[in-house]
């Protein structure tokens, strides 16, 4: 029984995450999925909560054949302690997925099993590219997994989106 | 569609969780499953880590018909912001279920819909008792479902618990 | 011009406090008054908000007849900076009030000139007596000052109490 | 009974922000000022310390004719919970004045009601620009009321202003 | 060469202490020695700052024949990444020292080789009974080596712990 | 006696900080020196552990002809505590070396006595500057103490810098 390890933030959940997902799977018997920073939401960079996105990823990973967690994980004040406190956070795994020079570097000076995550094509699923989208006004539903599309819109994301940027992200004149 | 939201802290799962959740399931479409206190593990009352707990609950609601969530909880530093940090980490959920008087007050002080959850015989199953029989070597498997049992063996769950117990719980002579 | 440092949590503010704030408006120009523990609310001991307490102060001092500023001031992780903590949230201060030995103690190892409180019969008037009785269904009205009574009315504050006193505070089975 | 939240960081406080809040004082029975981003100080953007500002406005405010509250609000880790800690520091207000669209986004989100603070001419009375000429050594006395000029002068305020702003912000070569 | 690592509060530093630390000495090529709960200081179980106790550990340990790191670790808020914490604060060490069981878990459950600690009389000398003896006003000097004395004396260390003792802990009424 | 304080982030330890501590050394009977910034690690302008900079430190002054201190100083939140978070984890000093103008401020502000330190030609000793040249392979060695070559080698320290510069530091897709 492998069980593998993949993280991500997901602001939002889209083909490229999708992609790498399901090739995953079908290498290992179990995914372990972190959603990162899970603290953070309103502000540009992450304008949805952990909440939202653990609910664009069970909607999206319904049909996953393997048995898959998802879990949020919060940000830590140092790097150096960051795997451990992943590592209490989630069953115990077998090989870590990333493409991430740090996130490969701290898994391996701890010890860990690293595997470059399968490649897709970053320029096309970016969430930096999907974020400018939205506010912009422009196409971004083709870009990400249909149920995304209505998570977001149940929630109104994109007004908040547009809120959030518009703003310097500070409570005050 | 109705997503009910229930919260333990599952040290360990035991019967007494499964005769609640399974009940609750028969009421709602969907269950968001805080796994409370996520950040503890290694003292007297919380010996296993979120991500222990997060694998009983798979292992034991692998056949549950509803879709759950299981979900890490943090506590926080303060009562007041509590129910937010909840909702900030969990899909948007329309009843929370507990017998827990702190917990109902915070919720109904926010404005949720809260019920009582069924009941179990809480002197039978308690996390308390099955931790005094884990340390005392006392028969404690029958108190708990079979995955459960697993779990802890495969971790060496009663020697961690027996000696994080013996301890003050303070790193010094 | 001199200005003086009270601090209390004032779970509820009493006829104690008062009689404590009154005495002092009358030896000094201006008073900072610091809301401690302000971080807490909906514990047993500290079942009000900051925001509650602050109002509470704000009631019952309408007719002090010197400058008074009333600054929640939340608990610190260690003791050696609670005296600058402190400093760096209030107007600069030139004498500190206080019967507490730690307080007293910090003070004065950060320099600062402290006094002893004019002392109130504390049996009488004591946050945890009155708490008690508000559990107990006993009479405490007579114990604060009338616009208290009204405070915690408004807020429902009894219902609170009793419910959060009830829980072993702690978010789970 | 009207009462109503304004939120500012006040480094320092400026005829803009005096302008507005006159303003709402003659629209509600009450005012809750929250002074932003109370844990800061010493910073280029951020010099002057909770306490500090407080006595600001305490000075700026003597005569406006409604109760006001004057209360300093650290920032919060994370963005989703900010409107709750607000809530938990501050009495029960009503209606909320801003002008920033995340405040806005966050309150309304919450359940809150919003409207927008009366305007002033942001470009002439801006704390980014005052600051930026007690550094130059230009006038920024005529942009502030007389006291504030005052209360900087006591503590040094345009030396410390200027020292903070020299280095990186970094306690190391 | 062989670097070995042992952990203690040292409040006060004892002979208890000064044996452990000569006898282990005796086996290794350096030592790091970790002052714990170094954040805590003016508490009853805790009068002592770190920087105190770290002269205190430079004065005893002046003519120890190996070199000595002596190095403040301070608590973190889960035991899970306790070992990760105390590793990234101190040089790379080869074996731990230590009779706590918790520290014993901990460390071998991160894989580290854990080794018993020499013992001492620890009736004679501990902590909690040389506090007491301090605060009842009994002979506690010959329970510690002769600078640990003067240390204390100098910052008027046994006037602190009986005003941190005296109090409940609490800056309140 | 004088002790003197002095703090660095020492990202590395080099010839630039190593001048200054001699000088310094010459002038007092003890110096305190602070590894600042200490908890952090594994980021392109902090890559070294703090227990990594403590080793760099007693390996590059092992003949310091006098005693000192060498005491890892995490980050606090807020700058107003700052040195008194300092002074709890360090011997009581007299005299605090500095060039950085935000230091001098916030130690003079609490009282302090504070020279500025002995200079060094920093456009040639840089931390800065030996990162940059240890990323594009070019020769740094010449710019720190033959000690700290060692320590770095032994951490494979070059392929970490590569790899979290290589990064932008975010867990994430």
């Amino acid at each position: 029984m492998i069980r593998a390890f993949y993280i991500g933030r997901f602001q939002p959940y889209h083909f490229g995450h999708h992609t790498v997902i399901t090739r995953i799977a079908e290498e290992v018997d179990e995914l372990v999925i972190g959603v990162g920073s899970a603290q953070k939401s309103h502000e540009a960079t992450d304008p949805f909560t952990a909440g939202e996105r653990v609910l664009m990823l069970y909607n999206a990973l319904e049909h996953l054949p393997i048995r898959h967690y998802v879990l949020p994980i919060e940000d830590v004040r140092y790097n150096s302690i960051w795997v451990h406190h992943v590592a209490s956070r989630t069953p115990r795994f077998d090989v870590v997925y990333s493409n991430n020079p740090l996130v490969i570097q701290l898994f391996r000076e701890a010890g860990f099993c690293v595997k470059e995550s399968p490649l897709y094509i970053r320029d096309r699923y970016s969430g930096t590219e999907i974020r400018r989208r939205m506010i912009a006004g422009e196409k971004w539903e083709h870009l990400v997994p249909k149920p995304i599309v209505e998570t977001i819109k149940d929630i109104d994301g994109i007004t908040r989106l547009r809120n959030v940027s518009a703003s310097d992200n500070n409570f005050s004149l």
